[in-house]
């Protein structure tokens, strides 16, 4: 009998970022041929890496005149200083002067757009069509890397304020948000629905572990297909209990983005050049108003009169942060009190104003990335008010289990990763800011 | 008008672990009371903090008669020497003296069991039916302090290799693990179903960004309802291109699992002696079998005849990491070149025996717990796969669009949390390593 011994494997990475380290010494590198440029004299081939690309220079005595662009190739060769200003290439100063290559794997087919132009510049039907392939252009991949810093550095400061995290599930017996943007299964021989948002598992979690945290998809069934939404995004949720004022939430979600943005300039330094980002500063707070004043600011300088609108408008969001740009340098702006009708029945009535809740929105160029607030623990306010929202209590027992057997005071927010991601990385249809975005005509690939 | 300005907030955390600092203080705590036990002279009240308990003392000046078990309270008092021996107490060293407690709120009614008892100890299903409050029991939410080390130490792991984290979409146009497992969803006006598995956006991440993981929710409407079967769950996978053998993928694996071993003893000493858990140990590597000679040796040893089945019975996954821990000191066991009927269409073959596949299951302590393998990478062998297991490639356009366009040679595993988590627990019945567990009779709480 053959028994083999697997051994734990730590995988060799080169650090591209420290070729510096390595001048003169001959590395080996495997990638896809990004572009290849065959002169008399030399060749230019320029590997696409994990991450990055990185430049090898093929003297005459090497004949590259095989290898075809899009082949998966072993290079070995010797780093050298360069001097490069391709923004896609890191490192910029050192290049690899080619000794071997090895074929590794050749595609069938060349793809119907060209990966290696600076811009991708087709059209987003074929784009999104063949995201599988278009994702792998140095511009595309690294909103990626952008929205990986966001996500992870929203679990790491969670954790290091000892928030637990939870994994609520998607397949669930009545939807958190309410309306009619939920989407059904069939569950055996019975209707189930896609989890809306993971809302009524965070206040259980909240009765369970105290602070809790959950990132994972969440569903809306919406019609509308605009640039601005998506029916399956990816949401940064959390829930903490004990809180003295809906404010401890936003103050929570402050430091988170402070955190953020740090994280993004120590991670991404690579992909803030290459999509020329400009990161949003919060140097001490960011301000708050009152959905009535923001109604107020709008009509007073656009002369549109939305005072009595429950919600802000398109046009408002966006001119709203605009406005707070200039007169407080912050491009992030909180707006709360959003009347108790036009949030959902968990949300927490204003004691001081029952016609408002203890709700708020934060925009950030010009769009509504987090929605947040306090949530009801009461049994009785809770009842109440499903009953005043014309629900059926009965329908809500499971949810009305933890109000009755209790939970203490508690808050909490969702905030739209590629919401959030499309507007740091500055892009104006958050579909380009989900891998393979979901819509009321896409559910491919 | 008013703006305020939203501070970033800091939590002040005590750090129950670290109560020697603070003896002789004054500190305030808030938390649920667990166990109110009023004797003539003195008062003990044990809290129930967000992950453990914490014992205060009410001397006879202070009246507790008022307060009730389950009501949330704010708790000062000195931090003072003590000796206590309940494991789900910490700091089993210091207790607090109180000097005053307020009442935060009191919940509406006395839940129908107690979870303040050592072991929960009610039937299975009200303790699902009432999953929102039962996992407030100390025993109960440990569990899910474990699973959480589980899944950022694969995080973690991964991204320090440089793996780059991927959001798969739940709402696909097929399955990847083909059969009839699979949920529909009602997609607007056409069908669309659940995700069974990442494994094409974990593919098609290769030709992106090289190295991938996914953590998310998978979906599997299996009708068994078993011990070892949740119809959601949270998989963890990762994908990594320019392998040069399956044996990568193991070898992987084993480097996470050690260091998942090692976050466990750092970061959950607690929940280790609260469930009296003993790690497993990697010492030097994991042995690794084919499929033949784990049925031999079942043959041999048990005189049962699986030789001829393609795949290992649940009688053998028990049998093996026995087998394997008293020849070899290991609790995990490497099952490989399942046959290829047995794994799905996009398994490489091993080329030096066609009919065998390069595959593998890991099992521990009784259990398979990770399925992973070499992926095809070429065209046409992929082309090929499919019509010889008689599927129609069209149904597969945007799957084979990876290879025609090109990927490197690559490899890849699934674990599931839920399974891992109770072995590592040593739970028999994996629905209890999930928070909610759905299946074929379950879709609440």
């Amino acid at each position: 009998m053959i028994v083999k011994n697997i051994k734990p494997m730590n995988l060799e990475i080169i650090d591209i970022e420290k070729l510096d380290q390595m001048e003169g010494k001959e590395i080996s590198i495997k990638g896809a041929i990004h572009r290849l440029r065959i002169l008399p004299n030399v060749t230019f081939c320029i590997l696409r890496l994990e991450r990055t690309l990185i430049q090898v220079v093929a003297e005459q005595q090497y004949d590259l005149s095989a290898f075809l662009e899009g082949d998966f190739v072993e290079v070995t060769g010797l780093v050298r200083a360069s001097k490069l200003n391709d923004k896609a290439i890191l490192n910029k100063n050192y290049e690899i002067s080619l000794t071997k290559i090895n074929l590794i794997h050749r595609p069938k087919e060349v793809p119907p757009f060209e990966i290696n132009k600076k811009e991708l510049n087709i059209k987003p039907d074929l784009e999104f069509d063949m995201r599988q392939i278009s994702l792998r252009h140095p511009k595309k991949r690294a909103i990626f890397k952008i929205s990986e810093t966001i996500a992870n550095s929203f679990a790491s400061f969670l954790e290091t304020n000892n928030f637990t995290r939870i994994f609520s599930p998607k397949i669930v017996f009545a939807g958190a948000e309410g309306g009619a943007n939920i989407f059904k299964i069939q569950y055996f021989d019975r209707v189930a629905y896609l989890a809306q948002s993971p809302q009524f598992y965070k206040q259980y979690g909240v009765g369970i572990f105290g602070k809790v945290y959950d990132i994972g998809p969440v569903f809306r069934a919406e019609k509308h297909n605009t640039t601005r939404h998506v029916n399956e995004y990816i949401s940064l949720d959390f829930e903490m209990g004990f809180i003295s004022s809906f404010e401890d939430i936003m103050a929570l979600e402050t430091a988170y983005l402070k955190f953020m943005i740090e994280q993004l300039k120590e991670k991404n330094n690579f992909e803030l050049e290459l999509l020329e980002i400009t990161l949003p500063e919060i140097t001490d707070s960011i301000p708050s108003i009152k959905l009535k004043e923001a109604h107020e600011i709008f009509f007073k300088i656009q002369k549109i009169d939305y005072r009595n609108e429950p919600d802000l408008s398109p046009d408002e969001e966006k001119f709203l942060t605009q406005w707070s740009k200039k007169e407080y340098n912050s491009e992030f702006l909180f707006v709360t009190h959003f009347p108790t009708n036009k949030r959902p029945f968990y949300t927490m009535d204003d004691p001081s104003n029952p016609g408002e809740t203890l709700s708020f929105d934060l925009l950030f160029r010009g769009l509504e990335i987090t929605t947040g607030g306090q949530r009801i623990h009461d049994y009785d306010m809770q009842y109440n008010k499903l009953i005043s929202f014309g629900m059926n209590p009965e329908d809500f027992e499971s949810f009305l289990t933890l109000h009755k057997y209790g939970v203490p005071p508690h808050g909490g927010l969702a905030i739209g990763l590629e919401r959030l991601t499309a507007r740091i990385c500055n892009i104006e249809n958050i579909k380009e800011a989900s891998m393979y975005p979901r819509d009321i005509n896409r559910i491919t690939p």
